[in-house]
């Protein structure tokens, strides 16, 4: 049986719907270049305001993937 | 007036739907056996990756109740 | 070009309804009395439970704002 | 010579006293139930306020006690 | 039934006497301009020290209080 | 297929041998009474000291499982 | 002897120059409508990048000034 | 006017009475051997706990004291 | 003399053997694809655990390496 | 309007003169291969002294670009 | 029965050999001029690295020993 | 080849003229009673105000220098 290693970046993504938006975008635009994204982890929220109302969330995660062996 | 004392506990719930239906099926879980459940604390929200987009929201709770006397 | 200050507050919102609600129901209530709100920054969820689910979803939040030259 | 193994619970205390005796409430609630308690750490101290003083002093505590082999 | 917002703001009390009294000393001081004072946090307790003793304690808190709606 | 909830509890291993036997430890002690332990986390790593040596290694992890459905 | 009481706002100053001046005009900002400045700890220290170098500074500071008795 | 430099260093006081007595001897303690004791911050506060109660209160402070010139 | 920069990347290392293990085997994979790794530092351990014993240790760690000129 | 996702990567760079030189450094040094550097971060601050000064500032960064659509 | 004062100093150690090594060689080499070395607190665990594998670890603890009275 | 043990200790350095010559002056300070001070990390940026302006800059940092063998 095999010992992985994984690796981490740091992503944020951005929605004008909402947090959980934001997150599946930044996952949605890492697949297109990375195999294997495994899991993710928020590691802040946080966003931009226009006219009294959330105008971007943006959301930064830690995406971790499997490096081939 | 009597001065109640009040246990945490931590629990992670999981969700295909949301980050927010994470924590109420975390809550609705424990309010099978624990009374008195009364305030949560978002710990930390993590996620499982499958096919570029989340497939399990996993959010970890500080769940508090009151300890009968 | 000039170089602004801001000044950040801590706000806690609170929705029956959502986490995301929550900040907009802050963000919405500064707003009447701030101009230039800019970004926010979530620093804590937390909630009051009733009946095995989420009653308030209250989340604090830091918002920043721009001082006026 | 053994190895003991230890769990930690996180409680609240509360007291109108003191933010000493919210912790003493805690350990001696605690106490009625669960045997070999043998330290305690403060976590987080809060409280509620009215007319303008201190009303409840709560203050989080984990609490330590060793398993019987 | 309403969703208030609720307001932290951050104070530094100061006393001869004990920690817990300036805490209340803050408290006391906030609540001559601010009503609807409801909870407070401790953030870090410092002191002055003079001739081997403490002569100032100083607790700084977050206290929150509800925005009139 | 099933959206599981996860329990954590918090526990201190101890060994006279090494940090590793120490997580050890305290995961086979949990494991006499509470199935399904799933994964852990290392908390904090102390130990006590005599004649210029580590006499006791102590662990403090958090242990996750799967509540039974 | 008095005990006096303490505030502490939270401000992000901005220099195209340096982060010590950055946090010079956040004071020089403040001490226009603020009396009785007393001390400041840096928060975070971030920036804006344009053309490989830094073209703002911005400097989040804790500021406290005493409250006037 | 001088520029002072100041050492700190991390004593942690007991004391069967309070939290506030275990600084106050950590304090008295330290200040037999260390001239210009300053300032104090307290790191953690931990304790002792027998027969239901609070044994050892164990305050860690770091104190600050000027380097002679 | 130079100035070198440096590139710090998060890996997850995983053995069946032991957390100083899982190091070695996420720095192991690492150097087969970069040159010049300096350094690491332990973020996190983690463990999945199987009957009762830890079936793999997983250790996060940030590893540096120098940017070529 | 788009919503772009921004990669955040952790630099450390070096200089003999200032620690706002050594983040310059790293920007500069990390312009050379990456497009649409947005914002930096510190994390860290530190350093390797020789004869009684600093030899060398090693700052330690988060920095953010933009992913090409 | 008396209360003690105990001290804590940080040291770090290093060892080609294991991370558990770097730490016994810590406390060792502090116990040749400290008497009374009570416990220690792992704060950080790093290493070089050279040709693939760790060269040296380098754990730094926080070591407590009780003050003479 | 040997395997060194380090002392970390702990001093704040201030200056009327830079958060960097804060440090420097805390370094010289500290090198005129230790031999071998070998790296610095800043732990906290503070200052003093005085009519509108920065009138100390104090900067903790943590010292580390290698135990003579």
């Amino acid at each position: 049986m095999t010992e992985h290693t994984y690796k981490t970046i740091e992503l944020t993504g951005s929605s004008a719907e909402s947090s959980d938006q934001a997150i599946q975008n930044a996952i949605a635009k890492a697949s297109e270049t990375i195999k294997n994204l495994h899991w993710f982890e928020v590691v802040e929220t946080r966003g931009y305001i226009e006219q009294g109302g959330v105008k971007y969330w943006q959301v930064t995660i830690k995406v971790g993937f499997r490096i081939e062996d």
